[in-house]
């Protein structure tokens, strides 16, 4: 394993508005031996999620963000090449935040380790049974809570977090309205998932569609976009209605600030509750999680599409996908081969 | 009691910014006699709140809008003058939606019946231990769960709510700071009521001092205010901060609608809670908040202030007194003697 060639991706300069290639450079070093403790990583699967674009803006996010010169942060998963650690071996799989390369040495105590036997692939470890599946199980149960007969509406709900709320809304027995950007994407919804309704935000009236497809008015709303959607459906809340704040990709381009709702107040009136969350807060409850995601999974109930795009030279440009409505799933960068 | 003559605020026009008593006509009626299960009130003391602007608009609130040519909606207390309602006799002290007029007939079931023999004056009635207190006690420590240690930042801090939501907060071990619009206001509740700190918002950097005074970040907001305030104050909130939206008195005079805090985001960030309340929904709990409230009264650990106007004729002029910043304590109406 002496001598092995690593090529990385560093940040060059903070984007302004939407990531360009030449925000990054494209770095190739010698690897390091993995010292006492440590582990050699080889990745295979890159995670590209909307909250990458969070990670390189100035001020810190939940993370502080990623400095000049540092390589790109990111979740993926590799295979062990070499470990100087007592809890991983080669070959074991394992995932973290390896960032945007091909190899990476890392502490012990920084990776997962990822069982091999259950009857999934492999990137099922960062979507269905990963960070993305937490998202969407903790954020729509623990802060969402609806109730059976109750209706949730869902943003972004053909990406990759949105589509599994929508169906776990729909095993608790929730009236589902989803909203997404093209047609192909509503009828993938309604004629694939079970969404009760679907809305192309692009072509419809948000506020006229949601008045007609949630006669009952609005209990939960799983946000994963901010902006005049959100507004949107604050007119419409029913009381005691509950907004889970995952995600605000409508203002991660931004340049410069962008106001909020101007239907705020609708809080008051309504005593309704806007609460955020953070998945990291929840890995500690992952097995809780898994286990009903992997059951639910193998009962045919949940459904999930992949978007893999081969070779991390593209991890750039990869992630404006997220944001122009181009991809369909959860969106990943193929690094290497899985074996 | 036959041929009592009657005088009443009526809504004329729908208002456009502050109230205007042109808004309103002043007139006289001839009272009808209570019915089977009615009671006549004589009214001697109207409450003036920042939400009675919410019940003129156009779009209900959490009530029904009041409509043109209806007595205006206010919460009162009075004295029974005849009652054919087995629950009332006359003399009794009752409080309700009684209205801003000098006599109202009601059904029994729409009067609270007072007690008399506590050791606090008529008015504590809906100050302390009445809309005002409860809206203190459970929006502080229902929805706001401050814990000892934490910091609460109170806004129209020295408003019949915030002023009890600071010593509340001060009782549970918080560090408060209250931001009010005069020298004198903030001088009273850093010297009398016992606030760590208090910003003077017309003069001060809100956000300067707010970082000053909060070293370790803002826990918990009660916002009374909406607008700026809350933007800055989302700007400097800690991890699971929670926000309790009791009100919005900066934008309940708009005539145009108001875009929400720049800042929203950080809600997601700091995985923070927002959440609105109306205290009507807490008046089946209200005897747990009015024995504390009276027994911290009785402690001589709350204080609070009335500023009692004579005269409803004066009662258009007098809401805005709230938004002008120009009253210091509960606004009250006085409409007739107490005996």
């Amino acid at each position: 394993m002496q001598h092995i060639t690593n090529h990385q991706w560093c940040l060059a300069a903070r984007p302004v508005g939407m990531i360009k290639t030449s925000d990054f450079t494209w770095e190739e070093k010698q690897l390091e031996k993995p010292g006492e403790g440590q582990v050699l990583v080889r990745i295979i699967y890159l995670s590209i999620d909307p909250t990458n674009r969070g990670w390189v803006k100035e001020t810190a996010t939940y993370l502080p963000s990623v400095q000049i010169g540092e390589v790109m942060r990111g979740i993926a998963l590799g295979r062990v090449v070499e470990s100087k650690h007592p809890g991983f071996k080669a070959g074991d799989l394992v995932s973290g935040m390896l960032g945007w390369q091909e190899y990476v040495v890392k502490k012990g105590e920084e990776l997962t380790l990822l069982p091999e036997n259950l009857p999934v692939p492999l990137t099922a470890h960062f979507g269905l049974l990963g960070h993305i599946g937490l998202s969407a199980y903790f954020g729509l149960l623990d802060i969402g809570k609806p109730k059976p007969g109750e209706t949730l509406v869902v943003s972004a709900a053909a990406g990759a977090v949105g589509s599994l709320v929508g169906q776990i809304g729909k095993i608790m027995g929730c009236r589902v309205v989803g909203i997404a950007g093209t047609d192909d994407k509503c009828a993938w919804l309604t004629s694939e998932l079970g969404f009760d309704a679907a809305i192309n935000y692009k072509k419809e009236s948000v506020f006229r569609k949601l008045r007609e497809y949630c006669p009952d008015g609005i209990d939960v709303y799983f946000d994963n976009v901010g902006g005049k959607i959100l507004d949107t459906v604050l007119a419409l809340i029913n009381l005691k209605a509950r907004i889970v704040v995952c995600g605000m990709i409508s203002q991660y381009n931004a340049e410069k600030p962008v106001p909020g709702p101007y239907n705020l107040g609708n809080i008051l009136v309504k005593r309704a509750r806007m609460e955020g969350f953070i998945v990291l807060d929840y890995f500690d409850r992952a097995g809780e999680a898994v286990s009903k995601l992997a059951q639910w999974y193998s009962e045919g109930k949940l459904q999930y599409r992949l978007d893999v795009i081969e070779g991390l030279e593209k991890a750039p440009e990869t992630v404006n996908r997220l944001f122009d409505g181009s991809h369909t799933g959860k969106l990943i960068v193929k690094v290497s081969e899985e074996d």
